[in-house]
């Protein structure tokens, strides 16, 4: 929501059929939201049907919990996000940290950048050992380096993939795949009997809604 | 060379640009060659200009050390591999096994059977301290659990990739991904850098030579 030019109005006038993920990022989490009304206009955004998700930072959680359930009154999932934008923490600090998101909602996402291949290695550890521990995680290693973590995190159990919808690729991030490529890779890959409960849904090519659109 | 009906005569008439990394098992290792002669026809291989690498078991190289000179002095490069079709290693085990491998080899080669996706970890992580310590390691984890690391392996320094070119898919083994698809996913999953040696030669679709067709 922090980068639309009005998140509100144009959540008002989407009629799209899948489900959104509602995030509203301040600058310390890589956003561009004042802090003054962000978590109010993220719980505005949380009151419509569609919204059937929201992502709220570890720390905003941890700060503010009694938020946590006024978000749960308004029927949406809570995704509880950990970014680590430099480094990769050591896999039992990743693995505290992971816990720490489950604790608080229903899916615990991290987003970890790796300085090399060994921290990719600790980002698919901890999904599986999460996984394994009953845990509903995502997560990705950023950058080039990470990229593949995209491509294989389902089998390793995560819950969620990201890809960017528009076509010129020069928008995107390092590492992230556009969302066709991401879908075939992660068919490709996957494992009989790894639900993919969404990627099924979304046939063809994908552009953004034109409510949706963000600013250039 | 096992599974072929008369493998020198089929090299004799081999006449294509590819060059071929030759092979003999008998049963222990999962071929069918008998032990009688076993090595013999494999060191007759070793001599056509085409063939520029053997793959000779780990055990083989260990019991009979003065056959590998023999072969190098035939100007072919040797794979040293090691296969457990029941289980994955140790990490510990598995870096001591590819460490022995390049002691006696040019590339080491490790293929396992994972029993869960930790083996899948315990492999990728095995290959990729090898390359870290300057080895020429390849490796995969067989069946279908396995899968992604025929994919991802060459992101953590895995230099052999193996892919059945047959065009009916009932006849590869667990996890095996056709040669057509598995290039085009380690060509979406390479990072800048990776250097693709032989599959950048390999254009369109590639079939069997006839020469080197096996038996149904």
């Amino acid at each position: 929501m922090d980068q639309a030019e009005d998140p509100i109005a144009q959540l008002e006038a989407y009629d799209g059929e899948l489900p959104i993920v509602a995030t509203n990022r301040n600058q310390w989490f890589g956003g561009k939201a004042r802090d003054t009304g962000r978590l109010d206009t993220l719980f505005a955004a949380s009151r419509f049907d569609a919204v059937t998700y929201v992502d709220i930072e570890l720390e905003t959680a941890r700060a503010k919990e009694w938020i946590l359930e006024e978000f749960r009154d308004n029927d949406v999932g809570l995704i509880i996000s950990h970014h680590d934008f430099d480094s990769t923490p050591d896999k039992e600090v990743l693995t505290a940290i992971i816990d720490q998101c489950a604790g608080y909602g229903d899916v615990a996402k991290v987003a970890v950048y790796p300085e090399d291949l060994s921290d990719t290695l600790t980002l698919l550890t901890a999904l599986h050992e999460a996984t394994q521990a009953g845990i509903d995680a995502a997560g990705i290693a950023m950058g080039e380096t990470g990229s593949h973590t995209r491509v294989v995190g389902h089998i390793y159990g995560s819950k969620l993939g990201y890809a960017p919808l528009l076509d010129d690729d020069s928008e995107y991030a390092p590492g992230q795949i556009p969302l066709g490529k991401l879908r075939a890779l992660v068919e490709s890959t996957r494992i009989d009997g790894t639900q993919l409960e969404r990627i099924e849904a979304i046939e063809g090519d994908v552009s953004v809604p034109s409510e949706l659109t963000l600013p250039n």
